[in-house]
């Protein structure tokens, strides 16, 4: 018995493969550092915790295969919020962005058929497309201009007789990066001229620092019908585990073909759509102060790679992730030595290799990125503990 | 911009594509009992609920891509209580039994290849086929023998040259049918003869009455490797919104590449997942009660059905579904005509057309599927709506 092609293609999460050095490192009784995962220690917003606490039926339902029309009036008044109009009904509930994503390429493209990313990228994005049967054309963008988009021309010439969409995510994973609104502009321009739909993946929306603003291909005029939204809560309310995301779109077609998609799997989760429904409710004190803490321990990573010799990173405009080059000739096997031989006062940190972010060979090798998911003092302790690292790591960059 | 061919292609569910009849009938202050969708109306077992109410920690993270130990230790004891023995590393958590089918159709079939169903069959097992680029081939089942398999010759011949699987669906939705201990002899056997994967969906494992045996190829000897169940903890605790489900698989080819399709979408629901962790602690009790109530609650639908000339169901032995004949043209448009028309004191009631359920055009135009999952007095009078309706349905069957 094989199992298919497509499956044996499908690449491990660069993010997860590591984990079995972790836990065999977690067993030995070290402490572990985790900035190699998206999962913050900030607390959920009282409002929405205390939503699953007083859960209020005696059993758990099925909810609309679009998600219930209160999480639906909830998403759209928050959406209101961040100056985008959408009714309840052109928002469709999903299981995580994640499955926005997967419905997103199941919708826009025929198998055979490409999408443009800019790398380095989400790495799930080339798995999800796999498993449509989709390719995806990277565009590589540069650490040392802070992973901004190349001239729109280079977008441009990527683009191959079966592209039929360019995928946005800004404030990226992996990198930070929040595109301009002239970056923004000409894509969203591209797009028109080439006839290209444009999947945009929003979830770090607010997580804006420095005074930059979140560009969105959503608010540019003449181009509604071609945007696919691809968002969730997980991260604006830290509900990683609810599952709950949404595909927004003011194309109907798309929206209804994606209905069918939803209905084939039934429902979101329920507990966490009706703990989800207040997030427009949500103190903006919480989001300011959360805001706030991700951009200190953006620049405690910052100050912190400083003090490193040989190591380079940009200062980021958003998420909570950023990629950094180290004095290394392969990062995967230093994460790998860090997790299975260095140990400071009994610790380790895990950080995710950088060419799991790349499609394009031999690119991110010496680069890692860093999920700066943690409190002020763990973070310290990871940098420390980072520093020693490279400095006893005994296989050196040749260049 | 034009969607995708296979979306536009996919069916939007039978049972789900009628709501919006039924929500118009509710703003006309129609009270609609629902017999179209199993969602049951039992508690949720106490100690179940209560991990909901007493989720531990301050925010909702993110769990590992195949589940918590802890859930997958449940899993694992409950099998065991089942007479089934599969270790926590041998069940991977999905969203619901409905993820754990995509996955099974993206790792075991190449795009173009086909699998056999019996017919009638859950729909949405031709949708997520169709999403993977997997045919389904319908093998007709008699409702006159209560839809039991064919001779296993005609099921053979149903084989073609792109044919990789079985699908088995037993307790059945929508037919309630659990095929004996000889059928499924014969289907893993011919599995064997003809080199073919087995899915089992065994989600109403202990929904059996009047002693009938649940028979599972999981007991078969010498076919461990071709065979993946797909599960699901919806329908035993009655948390079908949790979204919780289970890919199990002796096969260890089959689960590494299910582990990738999971590391994409990140993680299952957390909160249901711990909740649903303690359901080998679920009192024995409470299933026999559950099971005692549906087995009451098929009776009186059968005993209804007796009642209104020219209708037919054989009774089935297992599930909260069945099958039945009436004595019209086109059961959907009288459906649609008890939803749209017919009132009695003010309500009617609402099952699923039947020729959803099949892929063979023509077939099961005159058939309606019940879900009797509504308590026994709301039951009676959802019968009695129904002989009332067909005795004013100005629309006949023509033979």
């Amino acid at each position: 018995m094989n199992v298919s092609t497509r499956s044996k293609e499908a690449q491990a999460s660069p993010i997860r493969r590591l984990a079995p050095y972790a836990e065999q490192a977690l067993r030995e009784g070290v402490k572990v550092y985790h900035l190699n995962i998206g999962q913050p220690d900030v607390p959920t917003p009282e409002i929405v915790m205390e939503r699953i606490r007083s859960y209020p039926t005696r059993y758990v339902p099925y909810a609309p295969s679009n998600g219930t029309l209160e999480f639906r009036e909830g998403m759209s008044r928050y959406y209101a919020q961040h100056g985008l109009d959408f009714s309840p009904a052109e928002i469709l509930t999903t299981v995580g962005g994640s499955e926005a994503l997967q419905f997103a390429f199941w919708a826009l493209f025929e198998p055979g058929e490409d999408v443009i990313v800019f790398e380095p990228f989400y790495t799930n994005y080339a798995t999800m497309a796999l498993l449509a049967g989709v390719g995806v054309i990277p565009v590589p963008c540069d650490g040392r201009t802070g992973y901004h988009l190349p001239p729109i021309e280079a977008v441009e010439r990527a683009i191959g007789p079966k592209t039929r969409g360019i995928l946005v995510c800004a404030p990226s994973n992996p990198t930070g990066t929040a595109y301009t609104a002239a970056e923004i502009d000409a894509i969203v321009a591209l797009a028109v001229r080439r006839d290209l739909w444009i999947i945009t993946d929003e979830a770090y929306r607010e997580f804006i620092y420095d005074g930059a603003t979140h560009e969105s291909p959503l608010t540019r005029k003449g181009v509604a019908e071609r945007v696919v939204l691809v968002d969730s809560i997980s991260k604006r309310l830290n509900m990683c585990g609810a599952r709950v995301g949404t595909l927004v779109s003011k194309n109907a077609a798309v929206r209804e073909v994606c209905l069918k998609f939803a209905q084939a799997r039934l429902s979101p989760p329920s507990v966490g759509m009706h703990a989800a429904a207040v997030l427009d409710k949500v103190p903006a004190e919480y989001t300011r102060g959360v805001v706030a803490e991700f951009k200190k321990r953006r620049d405690l990573v910052l100050e912190g790679l400083a003090k490193i010799p040989g190591t380079f990173a940009r200062k980021p405009e958003g998420a909570f992730y950023l990629m950094a080059e180290l004095p290394v000739p392969d990062a995967e096997e230093f994460v790998i030595w860090m997790l299975k031989e260095y140990r400071k006062d009994g610790a380790t940190v895990m950080v995710a290799p950088g060419d799991g972010f790349y499609a394009t060979p031999g690119r991110g090798k010496n680069e890692i990125r860093f999920a700066y998911v943690l409190e002020e003092g763990a973070l310290r302790r990871s940098m420390e503990i980072l520093a020693g690292a490279l400095a006893e790591y005994p296989v050196k960059a040749t260049r």
